[in-house]
């Protein structure tokens, strides 16, 4: 643990890899670490398959390592047996960074049941913090609720999306709006680009109320050729800046209270025993199927046993 | 209720609407169904956004239609702020078959909390069962883990994919194979469709096993010209067949478990308080923020708190 905190590449994996597992020594890892996070500045990158979310995180994290900053990368897949295909990704970016002691990539799956990318990832953010990174770039496939649940509750939220893919009036009604500290139109280099943009700031302007509110900027980039991935940079800068110590705190405390609620229900769903398991689970099963109770009896049956 | 249990629409749309709600009176609602639910062949359609979900499911509903069949149809939107666009799919259908009273067609957006598709979908299929639907389809864009186990828990589930976008070995990596009781290769008049099919046939026949076990069909559609539905309809009948009672009764049952285990979890979860509301999740989320505990520690204390 404590080669971890001093930045070993293996000893971290070793952590992250607990969170994974959901290995019963994680417990006291985590009170281990307690103390040493919160440094950490998280960005979560969020977009639809193919905006190229992997190319600008990679990216960025050239960007952040000229600045001599530490960056962990956290790249969660969820997994889908419809979409597939961020491994690649993830080796072309490992080879990029390989060997840069001060470079963590780790992508997880978010396998398992339901929730399952809601309890670890933070976690292994936590890890990642711990271990002294100056930045924690969160990248989640932004296709379900549950990736933009984690990435809604980064320090800075960045939203990628590609011209013609979303344009103002969709992505206002898609509610991206409000979870995007920080748009970004990749591939700003195509037809539609300039529309994209217009649409979206638009939008963006259509929606301001509070004075000296944060006012979402629309970034383009390149970022295979590394065009803008400067000035999306400096934007994410400038939201850190904005949030403040108390923005920054008032994110972080919504984020916790997520974790803990995560981590409830997951001791409450180990206690119920799991659809495979549990004979009185199953007992319950019989009786719905046969009609002789429903869902909601049975649960209010299993709940009290709980007791 | 009685209404609905004789079919009427409004009746039917009313029930599940208080399925959407969450709303108190669901539980007596429920209760009083139970007995009148099991009849219908529960169908699941999922497949990634664009392969022509919403097509497929209206060419299916047309015809079984034309057997005399009352369908009921559950379209269900896990709402992403980064995709979106499912409601207009939704009204091209709605117009299609409006005025058939044997119809159902409902969408329902997964919106809220983490999980909260798979505790409302399923019940939303219980009333459509008991209203005396003989098939009821429910639609899923399959792009998360919580809507493909929904889809993975009909009696009958249909993947689809167009050509080029899923190749046989893609599939068998993703884990699709495991999933589809029917493979649909739509779109099947464009160019690449035949290397799909083959592939898809490949993967299929490697990942046989057992003698008498389904061996997964491939079938080629054009929804939008009706071309390949009365093969894709025989094809749901003849799992439905191979199933048996027996084997219907097993999926069932797992259905079952996992709609009571969510139901357990959901109530749970509202003790707990939730991320807004609870003071004491709030106080314990301060003390992670300042790292004087951790995330599980935290957890520990909420649940031997709710004893």
């Amino acid at each position: 643990m404590s080669a971890a905190r001093e930045g070993s590449p293996r000893a971290v994996a070793r952590l992250v890899s607990l969170v994974e597992d959901a290995h019963p020594a994680l417990r006291e890892v985590m009170a281990a670490l307690a103390p040493h996070t919160g440094g950490a500045h998280v960005v979560g990158l969020t977009g639809a398959p193919g905006v190229g979310k992997s190319t600008t995180t990679t990216a960025l994290v050239t960007s952040y390592r000229e600045r001599g900053q530490r960056v962990g990368v956290l790249a969660v897949d969820p997994t889908s047996p419809l979409s597939g295909g961020a491994l690649l990704g993830d080796r072309v970016r490992m080879s990029e960074h390989a060997g840069d002691p001060d470079v963590f990539i780790r992508s997880m799956a978010s396998r398992g049941h339901l929730g399952g990318l809601s309890w670890a990832a933070p976690q292994a953010v936590r890890v990642l913090d711990a271990a002294g990174c100056d930045v924690v770039l969160l990248e989640t496939v932004g296709v379900g609720q549950s990736e933009v649940e984690v990435a809604g509750t980064a320090d800075t939220t960045v939203v990628l999306l590609a011209p013609g893919m979303g344009d103002g009036i969709q992505a206002a009604k898609a509610g991206i709006l409000e979870v995007a500290d920080v748009l970004v139109v990749n591939k700003a280099d195509r037809d539609g680009t300039d529309r994209t943009v217009r649409e979206l700031r638009g939008a963006v302007a259509m929606g301001e109320r509070a004075a000296g509110a944060w006012r979402t900027p629309v970034v383009r980039t390149v970022a295979t050729s590394g065009h803008g991935v400067d000035e999306l940079l400096e934007a994410v800068d400038r939201h850190r800046e904005h949030l403040g110590e108390r923005g920054l705190r008032e994110r972080r405390l919504l984020r916790a209270a997520r974790e803990v609620e995560g981590l409830v229900l997951e001791t409450l769903r180990a206690r119920v025993g799991g659809v495979a398991g549990d004979e009185r689970l199953d007992a319950l099963a019989v009786d719905v199927v046969d009609g002789r109770t429903d869902p909601w009896a049975a649960a209010d049956a299993l709940v009290a046993e709980l007791g």
